[in-house]
């Protein structure tokens, strides 16, 4: 059932009734395998009805391509009949002079609705929200406000939460449920129905992770957006899930060391895929160069003890290594609100000590290692090897140590600056960590060796 | 109002009625913040209905140590009234004898219920529902139906859904809302207010991942759990959302490459730190340890063209930098079904040209950097500087390449044996490429530099 393929004029009949029979995610799912050409043939095929249902799942990959392709009067009525926050969603991916147009097709209020959610910033709570929500005053019963909730179900979004206003001021004062509307008598009045509280809020520019920290943190179904007491409008749960998977994405991809990208991997072109990974490549390529100065200016000590560079690669990656995990420890920490800025302090005082500690579990493992090759004869490395061992050992302490600490105060770094933790990727500690090693590396190798190799 | 600090006898009053006044979720808050004796004590002077609250948070830290620190009779009425699912959640975690106590002084039914529960995997759909949800018999009507929701309205999960089953069977056949309910007059069958198809479900055994996956598609607030036609349960969004934050925490710890932390940093033992820290580690380091092992058979190399060391930090880098990229964007994609374990061949066709390209720019821009040290004379890299920068050229061409197409490799290897995909962390990578890097390095040393360095 999910897979259509190119239609002929006779079977066109036959796909329609799959897509409006099956449920409308499963034929979401199948569009998206279809090409565009082929997918707005069929949509054109589809009742109204079912076509307004498939352009409200956020999951329709190229809505704002396919709406485009629609006959231009079939779209302004599609985006009259949709629900608020997806209409604006796909004008906000449309290319003028499409989005003007179609926009210009709509009726006033609604353009007026349309406009002012698009003037937000994206990611804002306010950019998200949908218009379409329950108010009632406050000096309303619960049975005219049944008969209403009645008259206006149309859309799905009016299920989560009536929220009642001031009928003078029209400031939020209270929201209740249609679970304790149903309990009330018809003559109570609907405040006797509602909990004796301010309902949480959020502002128009509250930002989706913190969006989606009140909705959990409070269990809401929808938050009302507010400004100066007044609600514009309420971000739904269902809305919020689809934000936190997509921002998963995004932190996954950043912390792989890269631009997030923003369509799935594989319906992205090559060209794309190659500009968000090549910037960053390059970027730490740059930095990673700096470690070729610092091998440069230890070059005659290198020319004199050789046995030296072959420990580098596996001294750097251990920093590396170290960095890496401090990182995502603090990152995430950081996203979910358990530590703030002004903690750093109290991070790098945990940090410190575990640095000390794990860099000397790898170094005892280094010493063993190079003792244990020295003692079966696997290798030899010289007369002096308790000296390189004690070098080795203690440098893996030092840069451990090292590692540990500048992986866990660079997202604090960013943060400060202004910058997402979240773009302190594991390859971006690691470049940072690979200098100051090979410094760390040679500097215990010039105290410790001095007199004997150097 | 946040802070609380330990208390007088006279302050107890005081206390409690911030308790009894905040919105739950702060009062958990600041219950967190706060010694486990010191939260035992407050939790003793709240009123009953006011604990049952608390309780039902999954924010709670510690539920299961406070409910045993509570009076047993006054614990087991906790249980009782408290949902089922977080109920089951703190017997869960609660050690022997505690637990069987607890369970003995329960109602016989409430008990068989919370053993059924206990008795799925953690982590599957059935030890996360809720066994408190509405459902009638299909022969019902409207208006009886609306009367029975007002009775059983107590706990706040029976908002979401109510769920039609046969009369006789007990088989479910359809949901609807309460929406849908308030729009239909008393005397309509229950069935002509419900959509005319079968409700989306899941199975008891329906992982974590997968359930999230289900709700956030189909846009539900609930979904039922489903064994055999009969409805056993159903899962919440709320416990989702909190079950996704979960999953990406761990998810982002792993790919920092250490073990999940399963408590927040800060309150993370130091000890229990090390642990999860120290084996993946060790266990890179001693992987890493190859590259010794590598250097040590191209030392005769390495002894004739010591310029060949300069570069190797940045070479490894490199391809450890582009294996994470890959890495990154194949979890991410496995993990929203973008790609299927078939689909191997298809990404690495992807990765191959990808890998390429980006080789090929680092490539020329390591060859540039090269030339312009010695054009400018920052350093000298001898007579054969041009055989040195088209070595490093073509190395990074490879070794990107090669990184590129392994870490993209890595998850599908990981998943195919039977490990989590996840668990391809940026440090792993890293490891596995860095050896083959060396290798690649040192053989185009040998084709391009034979007969004049080597």
């Amino acid at each position: 059932m999910n897979d259509f393929f190119p239609v002929a004029d006779d079977e066109a009949v036959a796909i329609a009734r799959i897509l409006a029979n099956d449920h409308v995610a499963d034929v979401v799912e199948a569009l998206n395998h279809e090409s565009r050409e082929t997918a707005t043939e069929l949509l054109c095929a589809v009742p109204f009805e079912r076509l307004v249902e498939i352009f409200d799942q956020p999951e329709l990959e190229s809505a704002p391509e396919l709406a485009e392709a629609l006959p231009r009067s079939k779209a302004s009525k599609l985006l009259t009949a949709m629900s608020v926050d997806r209409a604006a969603d796909i004008l906000r991916e449309l290319d003028e002079p499409a989005r003007s147009e179609l926009l210009g097709a709509l009726a006033p209020p609604l353009r007026a609705t349309l406009l002012s959610i698009l003037g937000y910033p994206e990611g804002s709570a306010a950019s998200i929200m949908t218009t379409e929500f329950v108010s009632v005053p406050s000096d309303w019963t619960v049975g005219r406000t049944l008969d209403y909730i009645r008259k206006v179900e149309r859309t799905r979004e009016t299920v989560y939460a009536i929220y009642i206003v001031d009928p003078q001021t029209h400031l939020l004062v209270r929201s209740t449920g249609l679970r304790r509307l149903i309990t009330g008598e018809p003559d109570d009045p609907i405040l006797s129905v509602a909990p004796d509280r301010m309902p949480v809020t959020v502002t128009p520019l509250t930002d989706r992770e913190n969006l989606a920290q009140t909705i959990s943190k409070y269990d809401l179904l929808a938050v009302p957006v507010v400004d100066h007491g007044k609600i514009l409008g309420i971000v739904t749960i269902d809305d919020i899930i689809d934000t936190m998977i997509e921002e998963t994405t995004e932190d996954v991809h950043r912390f792989g060391g890269m631009e997030a990208l923003d369509e799935p991997y594989m319906k992205m072109s090559f060209l794309a895929m190659i500009q968000k990974r090549a910037g960053w490549l390059c970027a730490l390529f740059l930095s990673e160069m700096l470690t070729a100065n610092a091998m440069q200016s230890y070059e005659s000590e290198l020319e004199k003890a050789i046995v030296l560079t072959l420990f580098i690669p596996l001294i750097m990656s251990s920093g590396g290594n170290s960095g890496s995990q401090a990182t995502s420890l603090v990152i995430r920490a950081l996203a979910l609100r358990e530590i703030g800025l002004g903690d750093w302090w109290r991070v790098a005082l945990r940090e410190l000590p575990t640095g000390l500690v794990l860099g000397s579990i790898l170094g005892v493992v280094g010493v063993c290692r190079i003792t244990l090759w020295q003692y079966f004869g696997f290798y030899d490395y010289g007369p002096h090897w308790p000296l390189i061992a004690a070098t080795v050992g203690t440098a893996l302490v030092g840069i451990v140590t090292f590692g540990s600490l500048s992986g866990s105060m660079l997202p604090f770094a960013l943060k400060r600056i202004g910058f997402d933790p979240a773009s302190a990727s594991a390859p971006f500690v690691a470049t940072l960590v690979d200098v100051t090693g090979l410094v760390i590396y040679f500097s215990v190798a010039l105290v410790i060796l001095r007199g004997t190799l150097l």
